[in-house]
């Protein structure tokens, strides 16, 4: 999976996903982060990529032309990146194949970080992590000339109903959370985990050592051995949890009779 | 404001936030960012602070101690960055009091990135902005042991219904959203922007220079100098966009009678 971000600030983008997980998707060659500098795509003597609005209005707009040409580079780059490609390796034999093989191949998807897009969630992360390559734009100022946004981007989506002051977050976040689906990135062990909210439910409690910490008991039944039994109290615990903390997952979750009949006794003694 | 976030990547938190609002904030003294390594308080020789969860399982559990002196070391940075508020000052003339007026000022907010928590919305962000202290715990490897979580946390919140690897980008977002709403971040006029999404509404597309790009003019009304048509352009593109991409938000916004004529109008034409 090939990442390429355009952005205002291209450091803070590599710094921040620079860890552990993602570092090491990075080195084993499973995932590739670019970032590119709008910046470096200005078109005056000062490098200003920003300009007033039409019409007045508070704040600055980021202009369409250095974004279209940053967009460009990243096609460039997409194009360069991939030279094994079937597709590109025949467009590349005929320069002037390239375009048109470009657009057989389909444009990359190029995701506008926007509180107009789409809520982003777990089965947007599943989809597009099936993708080759994935662009990010993220504006920042007050926002983005319409027509540039219109020409390149494919998908809106915000991370969530509150407003921050760039992209980048957003897009990082949204580069991790994909990252961690890409196969190979995760070990299996790992990943199995993640399955458990796939089913609706919440992480059921976990500890580790000591047995007592501050007169708190590890529960008995983690240290049974008996792996039937304590998976069957981890699952009760999600499912108990996940209706007092998120009773809107447990309506789309699949619960067994005993499991539904366990949260109505929970109802009426009130453990929880 | 004085944000401290519990992680063990302190570097790529500083970096994330050190942009250009953020920033100027910093160095105006509006806000502090502080990012406290849990590994610094790790009890053993490797410097490791996981270890396996009881009952088995995949993955690595944060250990409760090393997270509980973290926050320990929290509390007294808080104590000893704010010398001059009087409850401190006086508990400060005597040393064993200061433990108790701690207690009387309210100890600090602490939010722990989860899935199981409630959904960050401006709404929440506008109350967290209001407090003086916010602390942060991240997570990592498959948990933290729930004992110190039970013991530390005040408040559960999750950024969305979406898996990272940690809860160092979730904290960034948060300190990010609630940045923006601290008296004297952001200019006066930039801020004003924001009440627009207050309305429930969408922002209306923006155009700066050239009045021609790749073929597609400003519309005109944005140049037409006559600021009452703008402002009402604006609204009603704002309306329509908001109708067209988040019809959710809609439900929520106070239209006038002819801004709800305008919708059924725009349903019949299928103008958008």
């Amino acid at each position: 999976m090939h990442f390429y971000i355009m952005t205002l600030f291209p450091e803070m983008v590599m710094q921040g996903l620079n860890t552990s997980i993602i570092g090491r998707a990075m080195e084993k060659g499973l995932l590739s982060i670019d970032a590119v500098n709008i910046r470096d795509y200005a078109f005056n003597k000062h490098n200003s990529v920003d300009d007033y609005p039409y019409g007045g209005g508070a704040g600055m707009l980021m202009q369409a032309e250095p974004v279209y040409q940053a967009y460009k580079a990243v096609e460039g780059m997409i194009a360069g990146a991939a030279p094994n490609e079937p597709w590109l390796k025949e467009a590349k034999e005929d320069a002037f194949c390239q375009a048109e093989s470009l657009k057989e191949a389909g444009k990359p998807r190029v995701i506008y970080l926007s509180p107009q897009g789409r809520t982003f969630n777990q089965k947007m992360a599943e989809e597009l992590a099936q993708e080759q390559e994935l662009v990010f734009l993220c504006g920042h100022y007050e926002g983005i000339d319409e027509r540039v946004v219109e020409e390149i981007v494919t998908d809106y989506v915000s991370i969530g109903d509150y407003i921050l002051t760039g992209g980048e977050l957003p897009a990082m976040i949204m580069v991790d959370a994909i990252s961690r689906l890409v196969t190979g990135v995760l070990h299996n062990d790992v990943s199995a985990e993640f399955e458990s909210f796939q089913d609706n439910l919440l992480e059921y409690p976990q500890y580790s050592r000591p047995e007592i910490w501050h007169d708190k008991r590890v529960p008995e039944i983690l240290l049974s051995g008996h792996h039937a039994n304590i998976e069957k109290w981890r699952r009760e615990q999600s499912i108990l949890r996940t209706a007092k903390l998120r009773p809107d997952l447990l309506k789309k979750a699949q619960l067994t009779e005993n499991e539904r009949k366990l949260l109505s006794r929970d109802d009426k003694c009130d453990k929880m």
